[in-house]
């Protein structure tokens, strides 16, 4: 089953033999939804409809998959055991882009109307939840004993996620400044509840399905949220100084929106002038003009936030690969977790 | 524990019984959620802020978590084994609750706002998400081996809940007469998903959680379902000929929101003159002013919907009843269960 090392070292390779490995499993599943909801659900995917074919560009990598089947193969057990929980992060994935796209007022997500903005609020938040109640039957219906563990991981995650979320979105009502300001450290922690959660879960899930302990399987969780952290301060800066073209959003978006992101929190607490002038440019709390966004963005890189994000994710790729290395996984299923880690960060830089 | 019967066989009696046993259990987890979703699930049941007391009105009755503790008690177990399936229906109920309302348009529940009303539809949606997930984990931190069979109960019942809750909204664009009518027997099957299913899982939680066999928990299930099926066919009783002050809705309010309801289906097609010109009232698809609601519902009594739907509600009731007699039950229990029945049918006619 397992190809031989040469052919499998590569991100881009990793992720398509863990893809084609789960998408039978979670074409089944999608089919078993209600007509509408699976129609929904292939849209979301980038699916072209009934045939499975994909909509070129309008798919995800599927990290998230791929952490599950790798997490099973790395405590030594067959790819096909972290089937379930590779499609059941898949689907929570994906419910939680259509119900985080409602609240978040998006309308596009790759270069495609947001399926709110396609089919409707009230259909997309309710093929939400059929998502997320077919995730927890796929896990509930896995072989073995490994049932109890698996769905206490994914609730625990999916309960942080919505912790995050919330989180997220109250961070838009505080000021820039002041002793209400949202502090670098509670950024962390949302971004670990929003973005790390599922990749953890996704990780240890394989490890759970996999029949590894308490050990591996607390190792490989936790590798999973530090990349979810990663991920989230590379998708921070790309947000500010991205390029439009591989972002699909405009340049200095995130600061036009005044959304709240590590390089800007971090440059607003590191002192010295620049700072100073970017907390009075922000403190308004009015959307930034073309010119004020490009000044911001200036400010925020010369206060240090740009290279204090970019130093948060790699620290955070550090300690992922870290708690990789704290335990003893098989060498070919390691190399090929190693392989995805700069994925997290180099992706589109 | 259990107190005499001479206290408990009236329905409000057991009603508050189980209520007063899930409440506490129902607050703590309440309390580890993110505390903008503990704000608005307290508003969503009735209770008055932190301090957890009850606005007047504006609780539910509590039908899910009685079924749930009466379902292990009839089994022969503690009332406490069924505190966690307890909770995790009337969480599934107060997250379906808040979405329906967002998909449904609707703007008051029990004389006050909606919570997407109330707090706005984003953080509305992402309650619902929050009381999903703390449902399962919930249940997945069940003591015991029961987590399995509890988390397949109840995420087949979600399943079914969202498969349900979709054919509510599609039939409302289907006509009301010719092939693509929506028929009885259609609704029927919608009604048993989208209000039977929990109910079933609620009775079936507390079997499954108090030990029981198969045969017990599918009887209890199946009871619960159909008591579902008799519920909603009461409450289009209720939406047509409700009186107002009792219902908290306009009079005839289903039939002026062109609502495809069990009464008027009946009558459609029920044949003869009544019937026909039922079918010409309704067929330009166009919302009902008073004259026509009115004479839409004489058309309905005088076609035969109404006691066609009392009489579906009274066959589930009587399916329902021997459901629970097919099985051998713990007669004090079982009395508590029995004497719950015509709640579901006589609550508010």
């Amino acid at each position: 089953m397992t190809p031989p090392l040469a052919e499998r070292t590569e991100a881009p390779a990793v992720l398509a033999r863990c893809r084609d490995l789960v998408r039978p499993a979670l074409g089944r599943a999608v089919a078993t939804l209600h007509p509408w909801h699976a129609e929904i659900t292939a849209y979301s995917l980038g699916w072209e409809g009934p045939d499975g074919r994909a909509v070129p560009g309008a798919q995800g990598k599927g990290v998230r998959q791929a952490l599950a089947v790798l997490g099973a193969e790395a405590v030594g057990a067959q790819a096909g055991s972290a089937v379930p929980g590779a499609v059941a992060v898949e689907l929570i994935h994906t419910f939680s882009l259509l119900h985080d796209d409602i609240m978040d007022g998006d309308e596009t997500r790759r270069q495609r109307a947001t399926a709110w903005k396609a089919y409707g609020t009230g259909p997309a938040v309710l093929a939400g939840d059929a998502l997320f109640a077919l995730a927890v039957q796929t896990l509930a219906a896995a072989p073995g004993g490994s049932c109890a563990p698996a769905v206490r991981l994914l609730s625990g995650a999916l309960g942080d996620l919505v912790r995050g979320q919330a989180d997220d979105l109250l961070f838009e009502s505080r000021p820039w400044t002041g002793p209400d300001a949202v502090r670098p450290q509670e950024y962390r922690l949302m971004a670990e509840h929003k973005t790390g959660a599922l990749l953890g879960c996704a990780a240890g899930l394989g490890a759970v399905l996999g029949g590894a302990g308490r050990t591996e399987t607390d190792a490989l969780t936790a590798a999973g949220r530090h990349l979810g952290v990663a991920f989230q301060a590379v998708d921070d800066v790309l947000g500010i100084w991205g390029d439009p073209a591989v972002t699909g959003k405009p340049v200095h978006s995130d600061l036009r929106r005044g959304k709240k992101t590590y390089p800007v929190l971090a440059a607003l607490t590191a002192g010295g002038p620049a700072a100073q002038r970017l907390g009075a440019l922000l403190r308004s709390g009015e959307p930034l003009d073309d010119r004020a966004a490009r000044q911001a963005a200036g400010l925020t890189e010369e206060a240090g936030g740009r290279a204090a994000a970019v130093a948060e994710a790699d620290r955070n790729l550090e300690r992922a690969r870290a708690c990789l290395e704290s335990v003893t996984l098989a060498p070919d299923p390691l190399a090929d977790l190693l392989a995805l880690l700069p994925y997290f960060t180099a992706r589109t830089l």
